[in-house]
């Protein structure tokens, strides 16, 4: 099959690579209708994670299930589904706690840009439309493998509550799905932090009440100023780095959380601020499956519609371009057609 | 007055200094009646932290009401009050929100272990009792004032649930304090990491129902063994050093918490742990008025007997010998009779 495949930092390629086979019981191959690029596929690209060279990268996808091992019983062939990146049971007792990022056989999507994907924990992972969806709907249904889901960890895990101030930090997919969590669970104020105008007119259509276009301590101040010198209840970490979770903590309210969802790089947490000021810290990997039915509602449904992150559209064959728009930031967020 | 002062590391002294003074009109003096040594000065007592030579010590007492500035209206002479470490006005945006131990105008008790102190915001406060207390209460009464409170935060930080499994790292009186608070909370596994037989007796009779002697890899192995390979749900880290908070990580079940209460030394925290586990830190400074009310009610009905954790009362004079009984782990926790 062609699939996206990495070399080098900044050499993404698609090159011919052996189909994915049913290989144990729990197994599914996918094939994708749409993949996309995720923030985390920028790590390795700018040489900041470890590459082995010639692998297959991106793990976000939906698709049509092409076949089945035999302990896969409630899927069949021709099903649309939805591909978590994180594969889970669903039935261990990390699952059973609603940590489906921790499952005891957890397994991650390795080919998302790609002709056809496998799923290690079919059963416990794919959540299936009924028949094929509207084409429309497809961006917003493919937020669902990842980003959606993570931005609504980010606001789960920071404690987003009816009438609270939750500040968002990162501009991203992640952070934008995170201001329309935010916004879905009923947050009062909603302040984007963000100084990119057409992430800043998304997240404002998503729900946010207040856009900071600073950062570091100016962004700090003007945080503090909107929330009358109190603070966040919650803030949603989108990045990963450590100059971003330094803001977010300054931003939080004493007694508040910092919900992290960004893969962290270089972070080195402030524990006597945290201390001091009883600032919390929960998150990290989502648990994808554990919100994919109920988001799954919420955009069939109408009510949320995260799939206008995706700003620009490419077939595989260009999925390098896909990279460099997203690594230059001219691109929110890639959709890749196979 | 006659209060403790230190000089330098292992050097404590009772001397002379000068009564405190109702300088504000949200000031009261307290007449010391009990104080005691807390877990927290033997950081200086010890070098770990700086010290102001001939500063006075102690930040743990209950008392008599002496005097109070014109603001102070809900108090009068010869009430009997609990005195919270941390004092907080009990009405800024974070004490409404219940982090006292950030109010806007926290005040710290300077001088626990002497005969007087002064507590800087007395109206939001103090906590009376109604009438002088039974003696035999005093002890109970006295650990309000600190490490009660703070074992309870610890455990709501972790958030300890009924039926809950809970790992309580520290057998110091904090550490003992928390078994209790986790067994008030209705926990159905608490784990208390101990090795010292008189600290265990008691954290049996507060309600552990396993004592792990074992620390560092083994401890989490006994953890791992007695919680079937899941984990706890909540881990009360009760110490403060590097290797406590690093158990703490390793206890945690993946989804769980670790409620932090020891001032940090010399912590890095495990965030790529963290992340893959969606382990979560919360906790810090104590807000003491918060718990107050509710706990003094546990006490006086006699729910809760936390003033078991004093094995050695001493007069003022002899204060140093307290420090180091605490010190060379010979006592848990010293009253100080001035």
């Amino acid at each position: 099959m062609r699939a996206t495949t990495i070399h080098a930092p900044g050499d993404i390629r698609v090159e011919e690579v052996p189909d994915p086979s049913i290989n144990a019981p729990t197994d599914a191959i996918v094939k994708v209708v749409a993949g996309c690029v995720c923030g985390s596929d920028l790590w390795p690209y700018r040489g900041e994670n470890p590459i082995k060279a010639g692998s297959t990268i991106g793990h976000e996808c939906v698709g049509v299930v092409e076949a089945v091992g035999s302990d896969v019983t409630s899927f069949v062939p021709g099903d649309f589904v939805i591909v978590p990146f994180d594969h889970c049971d669903n039935t261990c007792p990390h699952c059973a706690a609603g940590v489906q990022s921790a499952c005891v056989n957890l397994g991650i999507t390795q080919s998302g840009q790609a002709e056809y994907t496998l799923v290690t924990q079919a059963e416990g992972s794919l959540v299936r439309t009924d028949g094929m969806p509207d084409g429309a709907l497809l961006p917003s249904l493919l937020t669902l493998s990842d980003v959606m889901p993570t931005g609504w960890h980010a606001a789960v895990a920071a404690g987003v509550r009816e009438g609270g101030t939750v500040v968002v930090v990162g501009d991203g997919a992640v952070g934008l799905c995170g201001v329309l969590a935010a916004a879905t669970m009923g947050a009062e104020k909603i302040i984007a932090m963000s100084r990119h105008e057409p992430r800043q007119k998304i997240a404002t259509e998503f729900g946010a009440t207040h856009i900071v276009a600073e950062r570091g301590r100016p962004g700090v101040a003007a945080v503090e100023e909107i929330t009358g010198g109190v603070g966040a209840d919650a803030v949603l970490e989108c990045v990963g780095t450590g100059d971003a979770m330094e803001m977010a903590f300054g931003i939080a309210r004493p007694g508040g959380t910092v919900g992290f969802v960004g893969v962290p790089h270089g972070v080195e947490l402030p524990i006597r601020r945290m201390f001091q000021k009883n600032i919390g810290l929960a998150g990290g990997m989502a648990p994808v499956r554990r919100y994919l039915p109920d988001l799954l509602d919420l955009v069939l449904s109408g009510r949320i519609n995260p799939g206008i992150v995706f700003d620009l559209t490419l077939p595989l064959e260009q999925v390098a371009e896909g990279y460099r728009a997203m690594d230059e930031r001219r691109s929110i967020k890639v959709l890749i057609e196979p």
